[in-house]
């Protein structure tokens, strides 16, 4: 399972009942962060969450409406007394941003670990979740992050009751190792089922739209995309200031046949971005037009079948 | 007259509503903010607030709470394409934090000018608002601020007709100058009336109490001072991190016989501070446990009456 809040929704500039678009995900006891703008330490306040779990902070670019948060996020852990280190992944360029962090912050007792992004796409474990950081096109360096939870293939109890395999052989095989018992080798497709689809989520923001987010996106259970503009006749701005149209987003969810698209990084120009629901639909139907605080648990298809 | 709006009033860390203790004033056009944690310019924007007209920055001292703010706010400004030039103001270290803050903004248009504070009392003038800056007692060098607005003493007409003096020289004289007519002196004596009060304005938190902020907040018209903790048990912590109770500031506002007294900068963990007002007005009656938005204008006791 995989937790997934939307904290803000806000592009540029934060306004008073818009928060400055970021995301926390949690997953087994631990959450991370996308993007930190000034006030996602409220954001998460605001929505009864804690940063305490928060063990990595992932930022998609280093524009100030995506870092501008971190002084007072570090200070505010550092005032909860964390001691547990904390890693920010980012493109490159990232120690600067910490330099320009510590001179504000000041006073972080806890150690700031950092991974500096050198490849277009680049793969960093995280326990079971596989983040995916994959460069995508803004004005400066930025990335997308995708999220994979791979899921094993499910275990036919009655097939290894059948071969007579001891049951302390059993996680082995599931995942995915051959054993050697009474002289015979056991392989896992003996005993395992069909590949099975995991979870995958993707969170873009800030940019044109690429292959690579198709690319990325595909078949994902979830697709947070930017909705920087609806109005058809900001299209030339979209392009100017590299951002996605509304439209744009919703073409990829549906190429790149994703379950759901949720907008955010709405301009602050756009009072209210349900205006362009429904013609929206007419290209993908399931979107939503978030707002801060949307969030959900995205699950395996079939959560109820346990694995060994 | 000086308008004054209390941004926001927490302590320490923002809460859902309550922003970081901030403070704004507007004398002749201009602005003047003083301190600016993480959301300042969200809590600008709540209340129709503009940052356009802001032309100096002060910086009561250098924790994250009062300076985790301005790479967004001074980011909001480039996108609002400002070209005039801002002054920060504030102890000694400023360059290492407006170096952080360009870390973290980036792309600044305008020219970034600053003062860095050198005595513990210092004088700066802007236009005719006199500022003061004085040092108080915190963990980290910090200062609060003096704000005068000096009054003309009034020009008596019919004592500059009886002397059959041109109008020309009126305003000379009411400057203080004397002047030479028809071979004779003319001093300001003869034609003004006695000293007037002029508007004082004084904002300090994050200290001890001070001689220094007693000496500075006499007889002022506005008292801004933080009641970071009101339960009489938490001496101790006022003590050690260096913080005011709410009775020693009303004491020094009793002290220093100011006309009111606002409280500010409540610790996180105080949920209604107004639990205090009834047995802080036992010992100064004219407070208020402000809320963030409090704003009133300071005007000349007698604005009526007008000059020449």
């Amino acid at each position: 399972m995989l937790d997934v809040f939307l904290l803000g929704t806000a592009g540029t500039v934060p306004l008073p009942n818009r928060w400055l678009t970021s995301c926390l995900l949690r997953y087994q006891g631990s959450s991370i962060l996308i993007d930190c703008g000034e006030g996602t330490q409220i954001a998460l306040n605001s929505q009864k969450l804690s940063f305490k779990q928060i063990d990595t902070i992932l930022l998609t670019h280093y524009h100030t409406d995506h870092t501008g948060g971190l002084p007072g996020l570090l200070l505010s852990m550092a005032k909860a007394e964390r001691q547990e280190p904390i890693t920010i992944i980012g493109p490159k360029g990232i120690e600067e941003i910490l330099k320009g962090v510590q001179l504000l912050a000041r006073y972080i007792p806890f150690p700031i670990q950092y991974i500096e992004l050198q490849e277009s796409t680049q793969t960093i474990l995280h326990g079971d979740l596989e983040i995916t950081a994959f460069e995508v096109n803004h004005r400066v360096t930025t990335y997308g992050y995708r999220f994979d939870i791979k899921r094993n293939r499910k275990f036919i109890k009655e097939k290894a009751e059948a071969l007579e395999i001891p049951i302390k052989y059993w996680s082995l095989l599931q995942k995915g190792e051959e054993i050697t018992y009474n002289g015979k080798i056991i392989y896992p497709d003996d005993v395992l089922g069909q590949e099975r689809k995991g979870i995958r989520f993707v969170y873009v923001t800030d940019t044109r739209p690429t292959q690579s987010i198709l690319d990325n996106a595909k078949d994902a259970d979830l697709l947070i995309a930017e909705g920087m503009y609806g109005d058809k006749e900001k299209q030339e701005n979209a392009i100017e200031h590299k951002h996605m149209m509304m439209q744009e987003s919703a073409q990829i969810a549906k190429d790149a046949n994703v379950k759901e698209l949720w907008y955010t990084h709405y301009s602050s120009a756009m009072v209210n971005p349900k205006e362009y629901e429904e013609s929206l639909k007419e290209i993908f139907e399931n979107i939503v037009i978030s707002k801060d605080g949307e969030h959900t648990t995205l699950c395996f298809s079939d959560e109820e079948e346990k694995d060994v």
